[in-house]
């Protein structure tokens, strides 16, 4: 049960020009579900990518590294669920290449020019000839309108597709940015893999593009955690097709730029969020908001020590303002220096830990109210100095266990 | 249900010259039960201790710090279960202060000679009323007979109390190392808190008692991992009386400091590893080995990886020799060019990782039979140098959420 999250509004999703999307069923590992999901791109768009820091980064991923590095322009993204061609040595490097050649081919581009994608089992060979059977179907249904399909057809076990969009007014031309993810929602096992595909058809350098995808994935899918472990197929694309025919993005001091950066953002928090309320068992959806911090580092490290304690994602799940676990994380982020008397933090509206002690007004009954909703804020007041930053998360209930425990049993 | 571990056999324990130990019920958080253990130690018995790393340190581990740091020798040791004193301030401080005092008035020595400990409920005031007035049964139950009694004493929610012993033969001198431990078990919110007290009647200087303890500390309580988060109240402090009438340590070089080390980390390790079979939940006891690695902190880090993944330790609990997680946890060891086609990965005796992929040789079935038991050995091969550590945990199971989600409900 996701947390506040529906399936998007098809009619929400704008197309983006330049971009369209296929999908077909090709019973990878199971049968009758759509599995396969195919990205056209027009002649000139640009992509970048950020990817796992896993060791045991997926063959998909090692080959996406490769061509984004060697080039800039890209004509494709194929993505496969089901299995995450990982631990597949040369073989599953093999397999990807594989996958590519015969997207380049249905497509009549280069194998080069494509970007392959997987998520699902590790450990296991990648069915290629499956995705070149079902290849065809994929082919035959590309539209741009079909953003709400495409983002279905890349879950695993996420029990809501995730997509958003956010439009942009530049000189009397329309710029779209779409984008979709799949998350962290654990029925079968290895499958937290997080995927986000945004697309925009503005058209940007790749300096621009490669340093935007970098900072908007520090905005927000670094700032997303469900239980701390990291996905060996994790990726992040962004595609910009130009198709809008709003003049290129070149600088930075562009003021056009920090417009675009702020909608590929509000798309990325949005899928991020979505991520943590589709978290495997959540029953919550939790914001760690820090403020005081000396520096984000700081920040972020503070609130990933409260966003990932068991202890403090328990007592989420209990709706228990349990105090003492709140301070125990903060106490093991390894602040230098922490002065601990300066240390505030408030459940919502209520402030519940005042210089470091139980804050003098602070009742019982308060903090159980503000813990009871679906959606939780946790604001911890460092008082160090200026830096601050939100992380979300999902509570840690009796269905992450069974989730995670349970299959194959 | 701890795994694998059942109550000490007080015949076992050997008493440690020059330590007596003490016992009463202070009814400080729940009536009826023994709450406070005093342990005397004889005139020039010398301590050194260890301490979280918790910013929000609890008020005695405050106290303990600056007397270790001013001093040696220590005539007594006073620990109460039940409350924390952690988030309380100035009065907090107080509170250990006075604690410390009402034990040097009882038994004639100063101050500055007392050592205080607390666990239980953290941001709560210390009752220490009620802990002066249960002193005097305290005082009279003294004994050095009395390790068993006082190691239930300190437990909270422990389900068993811990407790070992090791004997060495020096020049015909008989010389005891006894200790206790109590460790993870949270039935009631916060208590997280490990303390470990071990004494010997062998005598050392302080230099080498110092040295000591952080050895000892870094072989066996640093190893142990519950659910990766740090109490405000851990501490775990050595005693040596000198009682034992054998010459006293003063080289690392002597033959006799290898001996002692051996005994105290042999006892030290015996209650590690019961704080991992008595951890909150617990159904399975999981050795975590990891050879191959550049250098040992390197080695530990792979291993705490593994043993903190909340996805590796509900694998364990449903007793499914999930590969794909076990290489996610090893790759998010965060080891900087780790060749991963040099990693192999053994359960128990049957290796299921070859290569950094799926062994030709590994069966389902015999990955699943060695997963069945109480007791698992993961055997990690980074096959990068000559660096070696092993670190306990258990797994993660229902009741681990539920022990930490239903507290108050």
């Amino acid at each position: 049960m996701a947390v506040n999250l529906t399936p998007p509004d098809p009619k929400s999703l704008l197309s983006v020009a330049g971009v369209e999307l296929g999908f077909a069923e090709a019973g990878i590992r199971t049968p009758g579900r759509r599995d396969l999901m195919l990205m056209r791109l027009a002649a000139g768009s640009r992509a970048a990518g950020v990817f796992t820091r896993n060791s045991f980064a997926a063959a998909p991923v090692q080959v996406c590294r490769a061509r984004l590095a060697a080039s800039e322009r890209f004509r494709a993204l194929v993505v496969n669920a089901g299995n995450a061609n990982c631990g597949t040595g040369e073989a599953g490097l093999a397999a990807a290449r594989r996958t590519c050649d015969a997207v380049a081919g249905a497509l009549g581009c280069t194998a080069a020019e494509v970007l392959p994608f997987s998520t699902g089992v590790i450990l296991e060979h990648l069915p290629v000839e499956r995705i070149e059977a079902a290849l065809p179907d994929c082919v035959a249904s590309l539209a741009p309108a079909h953003w709400a399909e495409a983002a279905a057809a890349i879950m695993t076990t996420d029990t809501v597709p995730k997509a958003a969009s956010r439009r942009l007014q530049w000189d009397g031309k329309s710029v779209a940015v779409t984008g979709m993810a799949k998350g962290v929602g654990m029925l079968q096992p290895d499958m937290a893999t997080m995927l986000a595909f945004i697309a925009t058809d503005a058209g940007m350098s790749r300096a621009l593009l490669e340093r935007l995808v970098r900072e908007v994935a520090d905005a927000s899918f670094n700032r997303v955690t469900v239980d701390g472990d990291t996905s060996t197929n994790d990726s992040f694309v962004l595609i910009a097709t130009g198709g809008s025919g709003a003049p290129e993005l070149a600088a930075r001091e562009d003021p056009r730029y920090a417009q675009l950066a702020a909608a590929v953002t509000g798309v990325a928090v949005d899928l991020a969020q979505a991520i943590a309320r589709d978290g495997e068992g959540a029953t919550k959806f939790i914001t760690v908001r820090v403020n005081g911090a000396r520096g984000e580092e700081e920040a972020v490290r503070v609130a990933k020590a409260v966003a990932h304690s068991p202890l403090v994602k328990t007592a989420f799940f209990a709706s228990d303002p349990n105090l003492g676990r709140l301070i125990m994380a903060i106490g093991n982020a390894g602040v230098a220096d922490l002065d601990i008397s300066r240390v505030d933090l408030y459940l919502g509206p209520v402030k519940v830990i005042e210089s470091g002690g139980r804050a003098a007004s602070y009742r019982e009954e308060d903090g159980a109210a503000v813990m009871k909703p679906a959606e939780i804020e946790v604001r911890i007041e460092l008082g160090r100095g200026g830096a601050s930053t939100t992380v979300w998360t999902c509570d840690f209930s009796y269905d992450y266990v069974k989730i995670n425990a349970e299959y194959r049993t």
